[in-house]
């Protein structure tokens, strides 16, 4: 069942990005969180030079704010895919979970073409109010185009 | 367990259109259903002005017939993806449902693209047969390439 | 119960892949298992002439070491996506599984794009180390771009 609560907030996390509700973004993570977007090739590296780097949930909040007020970015038009979810339980009672994604985006122009692919490394935890992401690393593969990057994946 | 049911429901819906069993696509509705293809923009401008729009069972039947019959469209060779999924029960007792999808067409020529991508919002009722479709709405992001959309998405 | 089951088997299997895993791959199947990678084009025409094919769990650790060390072909950075899963019980007592497939491949130059679409044909069983496939026939629809298929999709 674990399984499925764990598939649900993945689930509940891409249906925000992709239906323009991305103030309910950061009430999925805890409030000390870790939430980055990284290029593979860094990541195995070992290089710390993530695209995006936000440490807290006020980080997070901050970010919606300025995409919504900017008014700067084009609003992308996203619509993920998940597959191959595994998680195992960590000795500190979290859970360590790995998704592949693959997002695709359409232009202003209605052209819809592969945005993004890469997988989620996260760390969910149980709180109150549900499982949360304690931290959140979106690492991908693509290189191409990063103009929209502002945005959460 | 009703998260299980109503994502069964969605697989057995897209893997009737992807493997070429279009014959059981109108036994996935009730008799007093709504189909209907339209486009984000229109949708969202609150224009009525669907694709394809058919508000019973038979209409979904005939046009299942002329698809097989006509021979003046070209068979698609469609594969979706799915994910995002989002429920909750109305008063009535129907459950609303809402999907991300995106779907890649192969085409004569064997090359595979992103034919569409977009979302289901879909009102789903138990009945003696099992969870049906009452309505199903395909609102799509992609304004290139309709040549198909003779199709069900 | 069931359905999560092979879902999440199938969740494996892709992971797998996706992650450059694959001296996981073999153990996936069981020791006379059959393993087929062949286009729908001659899949619907019953014709015989796989891409690859391997009948044992030989086939299958020998493909791997040989992919491993022979340096010739480009390591792939697959991202599969699933959908339509369905499946029955057979007469003795094994279930047949059918899920359509994409994936996504990033070149050396960090470009994505669709590498094949299609879907898995599996016939699955239980083992004492739980669900395995007895055979898995991945029937592609896209006829562009085979270079990499000594690689398993």
């Amino acid at each position: 069942m674990l399984r499925l609560e764990l598939s649900a907030l993945q689930d509940r996390y891409v249906s925000v990005l992709d239906n323009d509700r991305i103030e309910e973004w950061p009430g999925l993570f805890t409030e000390d969180c870790l939430y980055v977007i990284i290029s593979r090739e860094n990541e195995e590296a070992g290089l710390p030079a993530p695209v995006i780097y936000c440490d807290n949930g006020r980080m997070l909040r901050d970010r919606i704010v300025a995409l919504r007020n900017a008014n700067i970015y084009e609003r992308p038009a996203y619509r993920h895919s998940l597959s191959g979810l595994q998680w195992r339980q960590e000795p500190d009672g979290s859970f360590a979970m790995d998704t592949s994604y693959i997002v695709v985006n359409t232009s202003r122009e209605g052209v819809s073409s592969i945005y993004q692919a890469g997988r989620y490394q996260d760390r969910v935890v149980r709180t109150p109010d549900g499982l949360r992401f304690k931290s959140k690393r979106c690492i991908y593969d693509t290189l191409r185009v990063q103009t929209l990057l502002a945005y959460p994946i």
